[in-house]
């Protein structure tokens, strides 16, 4: 089936580019040195992970326990969740999540966290439930996000971290890598080493900061967007190009009410509302510009078009922010050439918590 | 439960604000003396659906087949879909719909069409299928999306409804509803009536334009966003008030890395991006500031708060764009008095087709 037969709007993924961009990342990580571990929030789909773990990436990254459980049930181990998991119905699925995915004799899952109270709330139900759970502590080295204030703090946390039991205490974390945390980091390792602590894992992120975090002298890199690639590193639309954006999502022409204007079937909630504008790249006919987002239309102006739209066409629009996308859809095509091969689920979305 | 014990991020619906907005509206138009449509785009559940029916809605509103089918099969008759209805696939599904879905002997299905592609395509389809489509011509008033642009061009394509098989011509339909439309509409009308075409229903929309509607000479409103009540018509965002909006999200003090700054567990993918700031209002503490979002984590501003927030409180927060936020979760729970009712699902989520 060609992509401009199935119904719309439809989202569709052109394995060509997906594939390349893959393995342009993973050749870019090995040629610095450092290994990656990719982000799959951008797509939410265990087959790209799996595509991606074959490319050379060490793992995974799921921001959700929800999403770590639809990757280990694909049979994904090495996931880390860097994020604070609090409460008792999280807790529970995390450690039957640790105890059911093991690597290598290990636990397959590292959970960050910031503070003594998520720290204890880990422990408490990883020893309850005969579970480990490995456990980076997050640094705040500029981000102004989470994260521990100074490598003081952080050496506190990993201290407990590696007391109490269940826990296995990992290394740290940071979101994004910044080069001026370097000092940061010499004194937290400084720290870390005098009190004997383990650090084997230090855990940067940020697809485009992979050389930062060589810098930096972290065992890790955290990317994720330049799977579908999109606004995160391409700064403007006007180099949203068929060639690097993997993502499509394929619209019918539903409306040419005037000779400038046309409506397509793909508005907020297809696309996201946020600018800028214009808000995605038609990809037959760049002239067009998509300038207003209804809930349900697309506004496109065409006056800069030769083409006459006419009403049941089908066009392809490169969208700006893949993953927003990707977390209102429930499904994906895969196409070569044009043609779909399979259609996959977006099996994580959904899994808010 | 309380909603305070529900895993996060959770939407909740307050049932005594959500049944006050919906007797609210119903009381207004029926003051007004038009009939209210009601549009569930908003919370896309047919339990709602079905109160605002008894309330005395003479009808729903769909914003895709998907969605309308979702309501047909909770036994919801009287379905308007205002959208060009193209392409095989989604006309296959209309006349299915149309022919299971009777309202007293008539179909229960109306769509709007602008364009003779879209007309043509309606009849085929429902004529291949004896099914019958009722039609709106859907005018352009001033809101610059879809809709024929003059009463000349409306009398023309109602007239072709009217002459091809398997459509039924119902009237027309504009959104917004807009005081300057009296003469498009005066001319209309009259166009109509000397080609004898029936002209049964004229449906205005936008919550908050009601009177408008009447005062054009409408036979219905479509009204939606009223139910959870939000920015579309309240402008301020501090007049986001808990006995006037529905809809909650409860979320985790994750973080709480400096005394000024919390970061709470939900971002863009559980609030939407798109500002103003702040990005929802936090009923237990209005002086909190969510004032920036990252993909899975808000950034709250408490340097205006007395409270000490501690990780793992809870918090409820109203979101800006109910709407928006409902088409990204699966299920909502519904609450009275803070204790959890019942959980629905948000049925026609991800219904994008």
């Amino acid at each position: 089936m060609h992509i401009y037969d199935l119904d719309t709007p439809a989202l569709v993924i052109d394995l060509d580019v997906l594939e390349r961009n893959i393995a342009n990342m993973a050749a870019h990580c090995q040629d610095l040195g450092i290994a990656l571990r990719v982000h799959t929030k951008t797509h939410k789909i265990p087959e790209i992970a799996r595509m991606q773990l074959a490319a050379g990436s060490q793992g995974i990254v799921c921001q959700k326990v929800g999403e770590a459980e639809v990757m280990a049930r694909a049979g994904i181990r090495d996931i880390l969740i860097p994020y604070n998991i609090l409460g008792p119905q999280k807790l529970r699925r995390l450690t039957a999540l640790a105890r059911m995915a093991r690597n290598e004799g290990h636990s397959a899952i590292t959970v960050a966290a910031d503070s003594e109270e998520t720290v204890r709330g880990l422990s408490a139900q990883a020893a309850a439930d005969g579970a480990t759970i490995r456990v980076l502590v997050e640094v705040d080295t500029g981000g102004g996000r989470c994260g521990v204030q100074t490598p003081e703090a952080a050496r506190d946390l990993g201290r407990l971290v590696a007391d109490l039991p269940g826990l296995e205490l990992a290394g740290m974390m940071t979101f994004p890598s910044n080069p001026r945390a370097q000092p940061f980091f010499d004194c937290a390792r400084d720290l870390w080493a005098r009190d004997g602590l383990p650090c084997e894992v230090l855990s940067g992120g940020g697809t485009g900061l992979e050389a930062v975090s060589k810098e930096l002298g972290f065992t890790e890199h955290r990317s994720g967007s330049y799977a579908y690639e999109g606004l995160t590193r391409i700064k403007t639309s006007a180099d949203l190009t068929p060639e690097r954006c993997a993502l499509r999502v394929i619209v019918t022409v539903v409306s040419a009410p005037t000779p400038d204007r046309i409506i397509i079937d793909g508005g907020q909630k297809t696309f996201e509302s946020y600018p800028p504008k214009p808000y995605g790249l038609v990809v037959e006919h760049p002239a067009a510009r998509i300038q207003a987002m209804s809930v349900e239309h697309g506004h496109v102006d065409v006056s800069g078009c030769d083409h006459r739209f006419r009403v049941g066409e089908k066009l392809s629009v490169i969208p700006l922010h893949q993953g927003k996308v990707t977390n209102m859809h429930d499904e994906v095509a895969a196409a070569r050439n044009g043609e779909v091969v399979c259609v996959w689920d977006v099996a994580g979305r959904g899994k808010v918590r």
